[in-house]
């Protein structure tokens, strides 16, 4: 069983492979339905009135439970963007923040003793807001955004004090610790106590850090990548899936967790949106990682 | 045993770890020491008057066969650059041919039996004078630089109807292909009949595409980088020099090769010019192959 406070959104995505407007996204959304081939899903987020109550009718079927979900007077957040032709990079073109303006994370009561908790890309005051709501998690692991480097910086160290692990992507690391390198960014970053630190490189994979040893692991080759968005959002969510069902979190537990989060995001850019993990089934999965364990076999 | 034919050179290095002026280098320089490491290397180059007589007797000691080397009246070649911050980009600063200007390579007669035989990066006209000398390669495989990929590409594309595999990097292939991602620029190259093609990523590793099947590599996570210079030399030396003892050439040999080229790279970028690879003992890659296996057993 794990935890998630995040994004629910409607995104619009132009990409040099087609265009989709209004698909379901979110970083909370994308974690969610990754998770949930692993086990429960607890949802804590915040959609509009105009949000379609058949796509949290989805989520239940999916085992994600969707009683964290307040829905709020007004318009579900909002995001649109534009992929260039190497898929790896994109610009924004809008963000209506929308019912997240005013948003302050609940967590509903019966959830309070919720073991491992993953705080979604959100402004590190919120993720310290959910921490103090939460009994004893074991595991709590966070991801952030460059725009909170900038501005909130006091609280998102705050917040690296308080949590097990954090996942990142290499700009984020960079601008976050002032190092130059990757290896240098995450080693920073390990120093300030925590368990783990995961740089996540787009479609070159990730580099997981912890004391006993670096180990990085290729993305998983997609032959026809429809739409990116959420893939670091997925690969979280098949790593701290994993993890929840797990009796401890060592370097040999973080590199399996670490390949299912891969296969997973690979999965995730194959459609637009939520749209193939959303039909994703466990022996898919499992087909994926025995693929990618064939390929990193030399 | 493997023969190379490319440029040997003196390198003026900056980087943000240190500056090194006239280093031993140049594309067969960085192949041969890798290749060494495998087995006997016979070396086609040309140097000037001023080359140091020592770095050539260094070579035989590593069983790096110089009699394809010529001395030319006139200076060696020497290009030096400066590399960023992120130790993954670089700017040329300077390139002078000097005796490249006017070289032809010719095959001592001895040497024309090669059955493996690696191009590193020269005009592809140059490229295809060593084929028009050489009986009947079992293994060709070429490099190449945007260079020609911009000037010479009919007798580009000509090299490539005549190897049976191709190494190049990320810009090169989509800067030859037209095709935006690396993964569709690989399937294209595969389609003009190649065996296979190994798309090289940096500090990000390394893609190998063949009819059976796409396989990515990262790069061993080397803590402190000091001169990425020849990287992607060694590394081809490494897979051409293990490819060089084997009965065939199928997706397991090659995957295997990869992973040698991979962790020979990895020493390579250890210290400046070829300084790691004139003293990397079998065992040491030995070592390192077990560490990446563990890395990659998920």
């Amino acid at each position: 069983m794990v935890l998630v406070v995040g994004t629910i959104g409607l995104d619009s995505i132009e990409t040099p492979n087609g265009t989709k407007k209004e698909c379901v996204g979110g970083s909370a959304m994308h974690f969610a339905y990754a998770a949930s081939v692993f086990g429960p899903v607890r949802l804590v987020s915040v959609v509009g009135e105009d949000f379609p109550a058949s796509a949290l009718q989805e989520l239940s079927r999916r085992g994600i439970d969707t009683a964290g979900v307040s829905v709020a007077p007004g318009k579900t957040f909002r995001w649109s963007c534009r992929y260039f032709d190497d898929m790896d990079r994109r610009e924004t073109l809008s963000t209506e923040l929308n019912v997240f303006a005013q948003w302050k994370p609940c967590i509903p009561p019966q959830w309070r003793d919720s073991s491992t908790v993953f705080l979604a890309n959100l402004s590190p005051q919120l993720q310290l807001s959910v921490l103090d709501q939460l009994e004893k998690p074991r595991l709590v692991v966070a991801d952030t955004m460059d725009l909170w480097i900038q501005t909130e910086r006091q609280e998102l160290e705050e917040l690296l004090r308080r949590v097990h692990g954090f996942v990142l992507n290499e700009e984020e690391a960079r601008l976050l610790t002032e190092e130059p390198t990757t290896i240098r960014a995450g080693r920073s970053l390990l120093e300030r106590g925590l368990q783990f630190v995961i740089i996540k490189k787009g479609g070159h994979g990730a580099t997981l850090f912890t004391e006993q040893g670096i180990s990085t692991l290729p993305a998983y080759p997609v032959e026809r990548v429809y739409d990116p968005t959420g893939a670091g959002d997925s690969f979280a969510g098949g790593l701290m899936g994993y993890l929840a069902g797990r009796d401890k979190v060592d370097l040999r537990e973080l590199k399996r967790a670490l390949a299912l989060g891969t296969c997973i995001a690979s999965f995730n850019v194959e459609d637009f949106g939520t749209e193939r993990l959303a039909r994703l089934s466990p022996e898919e999965l499992e087909e994926r990682l025995s693929a990618f364990r064939m390929m990193l076999s030399v």
